[in-house]
């Protein structure tokens, strides 16, 4: 029997539909990043070619060599110069688009991506991603902020080397407003945060982590979107990803490693994507909202059920999801 | 530079990121339907295998030959017996995956589609979509009914023989509660139906319609989440497509065949998803709700920003998109 899920957090339903579930091995990729080149002449991220960036803003250098770069993506979705002028015309109503689209370069390396990468890189990479969003919040034209990573062709990307990407706009996402109020709503009715109540229940039930230490717990939702869908909440209650402190950085760092390179092992390299979920610096200490971390290999596709209902169907059960990437190999 | 624009009906914002326009021909699909086969033996959906389909539930035959069949799912998204038990275990909720789940096998030829049949076919395909809508609202158990279609691989679709799909499901989706809640609000505060509001608005602007009858405006949303995404709405305030009359089937038939040979032709046979939204046929009175029919081609990609913030990036302008199909061949 098929199960609806409701996902609390973010108010979607999942429909489990176990009698065509999967095993996890029927998802794995085939993708073999290792026959890259580790340099492509052409390539825009690749040492040499670093006129072809626009406007550089963070350097990380070591021995004299960058190691990553923080610059304007080329092709960005919303202009850097202007301001955000609204139109409102009877039903149609638009605002100017402008804001700042980042692109956070992590290796030197076309071929390697974070699942391969030293534990301290990734410490590095997460000091950027924190270090531009606080900066981004500083520009008065911006309301919000989205730091993303589209790993492989089936997640969107459009260049192989290893990079993540920032967004801030003038405007507050629909979404993230009505899970702001649904958390609220949430507080209110029990006094207690929503994500600090499912770390909770999560750390009690077990089947769904992964991987839990001092600061972080790594899990597959109860909701899950779609198949090896994964969550990394801190522990300690904190509405926006700019308080996250040194300790809990090298901690992330980590769990997104372990994670990471467990879908390079055990899933064989699949194309994901990685979003951080985070109130705006300013709103730091709301009670109601909790910053996290949310992956998603995308190793099924939507199609017009999910566009007709907004709804999911997940081919998979997330504790046999959990149990599998408990298993797989992390390095 | 760029827009966001904001669909009031959706609330969905899109950055229509006209710096980085695409014009309608890179679009371009090149799959060759007229290269498959008219009869494949081993699709279930083929005449001749009508026992690899479970149950049938309405055949329209003529000649003594079926035309179009429906048949329930035989690997349902949920399962058609039992009920809908829910369970509420703190932050876990759940239902029973209780419902139905229709396929609607539009021809007895494998590689046909809508966008080539006979006007009086998509007639007939209208009338069993509309008549199994109808029947599923009958099952106590079902809360919301959703019909889609998912053209070709890209859309999700698992078998090529022209088909589209009915689920039934015991909850109200939270997108379709979210999205009466907007219009009942605009009706509140307007005294008016924000569709209707938007079908006004369209016709007086003219620079998005592609097609206009007594009955229907096919047109592309000013706030459209991406290329050629199109709206079909009727010009009749109507909350529930259980309420479309013989004269309005017809014409639906003419916009649905005209918009898919127009996608057939200009965009060379896109994969895409169609869906009907709709309120239940017993809120058919209601003022501010007004159902109509979307179609998605898919000719982007959604990523790590679509995910992280419910946003849309649109490269392509949807004034242009509708020119476009104005001008493109239609049979």
């Amino acid at each position: 029997m098929p199960e609806l899920r409701h996902n609390l957090i973010t108010r979607e339903w999942v429909i489990i539909a176990t009698d065509r579930a999967k095993r996890p091995s029927d998802f794995r990729n085939s993708i073999d990043r290792k026959a890259a080149p580790s340099h492509v002449d052409s390539c825009p991220f690749c040492p040499g070619n670093e006129s072809k960036t626009p406007e550089e803003f963070h350097r990380v250098t070591i021995d004299g060599m960058w190691k990553m770069r923080v610059v304007a993506n080329k092709y960005p979705a919303v202009d850097r110069e202007g301001t955000p002028e609204r139109s409102i015309n009877g039903t149609r109503r638009f605002v100017a688009g402008v804001g700042l689209h980042d692109v956070i370069i992590e290796s030197p390396l076309h071929n390697t991506t974070l699942a391969l990468m030293e534990p301290e890189d990734l410490v590095i990479a997460l000091g950027l991603y924190k270090e531009r969003f606080i900066e981004a919040y500083n520009d008065p034209r911006v309301e919000h902020v989205i730091i993303f990573k589209n790993h492989g062709l089936g997640a969107g990307t459009t260049i192989d080397h290893p990079h993540a990407q920032l967004i801030a706009i003038p405007i507050v996402p629909v979404q993230h407003r009505d899970r702001v109020t649904t958390a609220m709503q949430y507080f209110d009715d029990t006094g207690v945060c929503l994500m600090c109540d499912t770390l909770k229940t999560e750390i009690n039930d077990k089947s769904r982590i992964v991987i839990e230490t001092e600061h972080f717990l790594t899990f597959i939702p109860y909701a899950a979107l779609s198949p090896f869908h994964t969550w990394i909440f801190p522990k300690r209650h904190c509405a926006s990803f700019s308080g996250i402190t040194d300790e809990e950085q090298a901690d992330l760092a980590f769990h997104l490693k372990s994670i990471l390179s467990k879908f390079y092992y055990g899933l064989e390299d699949p194309d994901y994507n990685l979003v951080i979920r985070s109130s705006r610096p300013k709103d730091i200490g709301n009670e109601f909202t909790h910053w996290y971390m949310s992956l998603m290999p995308k190793l099924s596709k939507t199609a017009g059920f999910e566009l007709g209902s907004g709804m999911y169907i997940n081919q998979s059960l997330p504790e046999e999801n959990a149990a599998f990437l408990r298993d797989a190999h992390s390095n």
